[in-house]
């Protein structure tokens, strides 16, 4: 048998230009293989709550006192709003960038009447909760490169967004009360700094910042063209008659402040994602690209539950501050009971406690899984907030119902008096 | 009367600082008024939707033909479940950053049967819409100076959040059909290509792109290792017989292939924020710093509203398309009719109609202001697309009720055939 000439031909060619593809296309695989994400993303820290729910789930029973939430519902505002939701056509299409207008109403006369802002010449974005108006205002004002200042210990997601957009964290260090030091910040500031965070009640420490230090930062941001950006998200939780002062409350402080609010921790529907943040009019314009870009508005559901719980109000949390109150004296207490083991100072705000474990080998990423793992109890590893010097923990005690603290607490004293040498 | 020295001295000082301080801040806070907003953000587009949409509300009674959306309402399966949202405490709770479980659940199985996708190495990840999924994935897998490929004309909320991350877009031309030029392409890319985007069914022209041109994009992804962004959002929308086909589908495409859905046209929900996105698994741990980082998870009510949708599912889309079609066509038949002063093809997919109007002196944004102004009809200006050569319209016709058409597309039509010489 013979087979014409011009078919071995047009054979020999298909499988030469098969092989050549196959082992082209492998080669470009292998290329995306060898660098298949971001250089910026690589720089940003893996996400700690998720990690430790991995572990709280593979350890079922285990008490969680990780993650930032409140044990308390909603109020029935917010779910009545929900229940009445749909009824419009216009619920389900887009609402404006901005939010819907009865919720701007509603957290314009919030923020007028609770935290003393001069909105004249301020905007409201209601964002898809608070964390994603800190990512779209450092879009807003920041390029690559810029230095973005935090406090230590910092809030992980802050330092997270300023590597994700490429600009540089700076860490300035907090005194023993986790209170900042206005000098070291002063000293910290170069020509490439384009923004102070302030975190005030803290969040991992509790600190609540007085009015005269944030006063003090608020004016050296004006002083040097750096913008202030307050985070206020904790703002309900302060103990002791100790008060949350709001800086862009400050005469003129609107035109360099940016002031981060969230409904989540507040109402107690920290899944329903809303926040927003309030910024000087003339920024609108570009805060509206980004929010066009990334979110479009605010899920319509969650916002008319929204103007449910502004409805109910700060007389809705204030409902459960004494329960909250008490749950803090008792994780102090107990966590006072173990002596030089562990190092915590008490601050008046949030619903965490920040400790220092003391002589263990141990890092805080082994304390955590072995705390998990042999105790049942849950906790943050200190290193997702800078704090990589020492074994520390952050122990969030705003889930824990009265009744169940005794337990949650006992586990975990139980287990830090019992770390292995 | 004789002031002692020193008082004379504190005052005169104090008087001196104060001048000094006022002085000094006015001089940070020019500083900042200089350059307010970032570079990046100054480079971006401002957002066309909110632009025509004022337009319309400062004309009451004008036809809307410019956003996206569709005029029929939710399933009745989505507000059902929105219905009884709240029943358990975790509702209220954030939720896995990927999405709640059921809903993973049944996109997978939407997935698989409808798109045929391979998703053993894949993951699903839940955002507020489609949008942020884009924007979520630049961040995942290119830097500053990276390259991402668009073809002319694109969907801008594409080419702004390329521009917001500090990437380049470049712009690859498509052909008489609005269909891709794949030579182009080819030659279009450099080293610094990273990521290639088709919009199929099309935003803004309505071109499906056949199989065998996606496939022939997919491969030149796969050969020089770049990813292939397949937007997908107008899936269902297909008209005269013409298939949609998913590039993830294709053997071996899952390692280079980034797919987005979205709930929002499909389902008449674009308010409630919900799509989503399959990536490589092995991307998924960078999608997650950025969802911690940036949304935490899709808010919940609208997670389990989508549940119901994904079970009403394209039947439920499929009810309303005779509908749409009689739509598509009448407002094809009336464009026709204007003869030479309107070039426009006749594609097979979305709800939009890509339009050239000839012999005008007026710019696009012109057209559209005058269109809005004195003939009550609103669309979209092309140069929003990146046409900026010629005067061109999208027509978007999804929110148009039968028997609203003929209103909508007359003032139309009757507006075009008067545009002053």
């Amino acid at each position: 048998m013979c087979w014409p000439y011009d078919t071995v031909l047009t054979v020999a060619f298909e499988v030469f230009r098969l092989l050549f593809f196959t082992l082209d296309s492998c080669h470009g695989i292998d290329m995306l293989n060898d660098a298949p994400t971001s250089g910026r993303i690589r720089s940003v820290q893996t996400p700690v709550i998720p990690f430790v729910q991995d572990l709280v789930t593979a350890n079922p029973g285990t008490i969680p006192l990780g993650q930032g939430v409140v044990h308390f519902p909603p109020p029935t505002e917010a779910i009545q709003q929900l229940r009445e939701f749909g009824g419009d056509p216009d619920h389900h299409l887009y609402g404006p960038l901005e939010g819907i207008e009865p919720l701007q109403v509603a957290i314009r006369q919030k923020l007028q009447r609770e935290n003393a802002l001069d909105l004249d010449d301020s905007a409201i974005v209601v964002t898809a909760g608070s964390n994603m108006a800190f990512l779209q205002a450092l879009l807003t004002v920041a390029d690559p490169g810029d230095e973005i200042i935090l406090f230590l210990p910092y809030y992980f997601n802050q330092e997270m967004a300023i590597r994700m957009v490429n600009c540089v964290p700076v860490f300035v260090s907090t005194d023993a009360q986790h209170q900042p030091d206005v000098g070291a910040l002063e000293r910290a500031i170069t020509p490439r700094t384009r923004v102070v965070v302030t975190v005030s009640p803290n969040n991992p420490t509790g600190a609540v910042y007085p009015e005269t230090t944030l006063r003090q930062i608020n004016r050296l941001c004006a002083l040097r063209g750096i913008y202030h950006f307050s985070d206020e998200a904790y703002e309900y939780f302060t103990y002791a008659d100790v008060l949350h002062f709001s800086p862009g409350s400050i005469h003129g402080a609107y035109r360099h402040t940016i002031s981060f609010f969230s409904l989540s921790k507040s109402f107690g529907f920290a899944g329903w994602r809303v926040g927003y943040v309030v910024l000087p009019e003339h920024l609108l314009l570009s805060m509206r690209k980004v929010q066009d870009t990334n979110l479009i508005c605010a899920a319509m559901p969650s916002q008319y539950a929204a103007i449910g719980a502004l409805r109910a109000g700060y007389a809705y949390t204030a409902k459960w501050m004494p329960d909250l109150r008490r749950v803090r004296d008792t994780v102090l207490m107990r966590l006072a009971e173990l002596g030089s083991r562990v190092s915590v100072v008490e601050t008046s705000g949030a619903f965490y406690a920040f400790a220092r474990i003391n002589d263990t080998q141990m890092s805080d990423l082994e304390l955590v899984r072995w705390l998990i793992e042999t105790h049942q109890v849950a906790v943050v590893p200190g290193s997702a907030f800078g704090c990589d010097e020492g074994c520390w923990l952050r122990i969030s005690y705003g889930a824990l119902r009265p009744e169940s603290v005794i337990a949650g607490i006992g586990r975990l004293t139980k287990g830090l008096q019992a770390i292995p040498a």
